[in-house]
């Protein structure tokens, strides 16, 4: 019996999309959803009270991170991580795979696990399967992540073939290890299905995670360089084999047209750094496209970053005076437009659920990619 | 008639403290009182909902900053400076000459004004006593401040005896060019006293300002490196000189043992940098004194900043986990430390009104010092 229950209210008439809530621990949230990056127990910027006030209601955390600072050992002293960060609700926590092969340095991967230097100090590392559980049972966030490979894009057959082949046994070392601890009674585990853009190998990690009963499955390996157009291909043909009473949650994917069309393809769960990170260099999402703030010529624009938008910044602040404390580095600056960042993704998440409900969701998607192609600053850039 | 009122309400028994209202166009703040400082059109790393909920009655702002960055025009467009920062309550600005003295370079004094560079570019700038009212004319505070040469510590006496006649000239010029304004209706200027350490100088500039009759009054050139006892002893000796109708300003002072001093001397306002300043450095006020909350020794103290203190920082945070977001660089660290030393310093004001009320200054003086000078990193550091 898993912690978590998936719980489906209803599959869109128009695409794959699925409304349903995700019932854990800390709470029941709402799917389709955008999970805010707390990367070292923060969401940069942000204070608990402001991403409950922007809706969040789950945020996920970065267990390679925690590891290196303050240390599993820390957090589960201080009661774990909700009671450390002053975050009650929802947590997921990734396995650290992605970070190893992303971050460190000097990786060399054995059938054990992952030596490796540290991203911080270059100090030798050692990750595997056993240890990215310890991790996360110290850290106590309700849904985890099986320690995987992510090989990098592009990648020829023979390796991802190698590679998912390695990345499911690790995933049943996981479960093993996961299932011994006692702790999967009040922490969930995912498996993450790979396989590169090779469909022969997406089919076979799905096939054999399915086979071990995760309660939940992730999408992994995407967003990370390929063309969008395979990136969705490769959700087309993967998502329908996997099961359809339980979530499904597409790794690492922020942007507002990957968001709608993850969607459409049946992806209930995203998480990303990219609104809170091109925040603090002044980028903001707005309904007309992206705007960097910086610009020379928001000096005397005195309205606000969007005007279609209803945020605390959209409704106190000005661009001028935005682009003022950016200028200025002053910190005000980031915190509003991370602010506004995550308004805009998660209200669009709270759109296209409602377009879902309303079966309205092709209208809803060419309404906004309309509006949003009329970027001013790059009309390609979403 | 100034567009400020200085309501006295009661000299305290023991001491010379006053307990007042001062009734300005944006409402009426409770004296003494502690002035954030909001630099650039921010107090960093706080927003204005944060800055109303600590009980910030009025904040300052720094004339020479705003008009080299974003220039006092944008400020003016914006429709001024309440509404381009978001406060409503109100500003006080000082006149530039504290930074034109302190932070530009190859500064040359004229009778005119001063020429000098930019401390961002070096570019060649001028400031005169009517371009300091020019500025924060168009910045629209409520107190303004005459434009002053605060001259170093220490100095000649024949220095600053020249010093103070000129900035008499310059306060004359302030006061001319602000009423030709007409702004005098809707910003009070306040007069500067000078002097250095010398008391006969002290005593002049205070003649010669108080004939001019400034609905406010502060005294300049203190805290600039002398010894604690001297700004004690000017200030024993200056602000009896001064309007018991009128508010004294003690400019650019901040530690909690100067608030009560100055408190007990007769200053009715203060402001200063240094809560914020050394918060982003991960040092707080705490009752016990100074605490360096990056020191290795917090990394599993799951206690509060202050267990004394019931902020928000210490109600849902522990040394640990603010220890870690300052190790890692996260800015939820500074937002923490920020409000938890404003708050110290705001509610340091509160108690000592509170104090003068019922008559024991003195008692609560005592008790507070007692207290602050187990400090655990410095006992003689406030």
């Amino acid at each position: 019996m898993s912690s978590i229950r998936y719980e489906h209210i209803k599959t869109c008439k128009q695409t794959g999309a699925r409304l349903g809530k995700l019932h854990t621990p800390h709470g029941t949230i709402d799917t389709p959803i955008f999970m805010p990056v707390g990367t070292l127990a923060t969401v940069k910027a942000m204070s608990p009270e402001e991403l409950t006030e922007l809706g969040s209601q789950i945020i996920l955390s970065n267990t390679y991170h925690l590891w290196l600072r303050p240390g599993e050992d820390i957090v589960k002293e201080a009661g774990g991580l909700h009671k450390f960060m002053n975050w009650d609700k929802p947590i997921l926590t990734d396995s650290g795979g992605f970070q190893v092969f992303s971050l460190s340095e000097n990786r060399k991967i054995v059938e054990e696990g992952v030596h490796f230097r540290s991203h911080l100090d270059g100090s030798k590392l050692f990750l595997s399967p056993e240890g990215a559980m310890d991790i996360q049972h110290a850290l106590g966030s309700d849904i985890m992540m099986a320690f995987d490979e992510c090989p990098p894009y592009p990648a020829t057959h023979e390796y991802v073939k190698q590679s998912i082949e390695r990345t499911t046994r690790w995933a049943e070392r996981c479960l093993t290890h996961h299932k011994k601890s006692g702790q999967d009674k009040t922490q969930a585990l995912f498996g993450i299905v790979q396989g590169g853009e090779f469909q022969d190998l997406r089919n076979q990690s799905a096939r054999d995670l399915i086979a071990m009963d995760f309660p939940g499955y992730a999408i992994g390996g995407l967003s990370v360089g390929e063309p969008k157009d395979i990136m969705y291909k490769v959700l087309e043909e993967t998502l329908p084999l996997l099961p359809e009473d339980k979530p499904r949650y597409l790794m690492g994917v922020g942007s507002p047209d990957a968001l709608i069309e993850g969607v459409i393809r049946g992806v209930d769960m995203f998480d990303c750094v990219l609104p809170t990170r091109i925040a603090r260099n002044g980028t903001c999402f707005t309904s007309g496209g992206r705007l960097v703030v910086k610009n020379k010529k928001f000096e005397r624009d005195f309205g606000p970053l969007d005007p279609e938008c209803d945020c605390y910044t959209c409704k106190n602040y000005s661009r001028a005076y935005i682009r003022h404390l950016f200028k200025a580095d002053e910190i005000l600056g980031l915190r509003l437009t991370s602010y506004h960042n995550l308004h805009f993704l998660l209200k669009l998440m709270r759109d296209v659920r409602t377009a879902i409900l309303n079966d309205n969701l092709l209208e809803f998607k060419e309404a906004f990619f309309e509006a949003y192609k009329l970027n001013i600053e790059n009309p390609k850039n979403f």
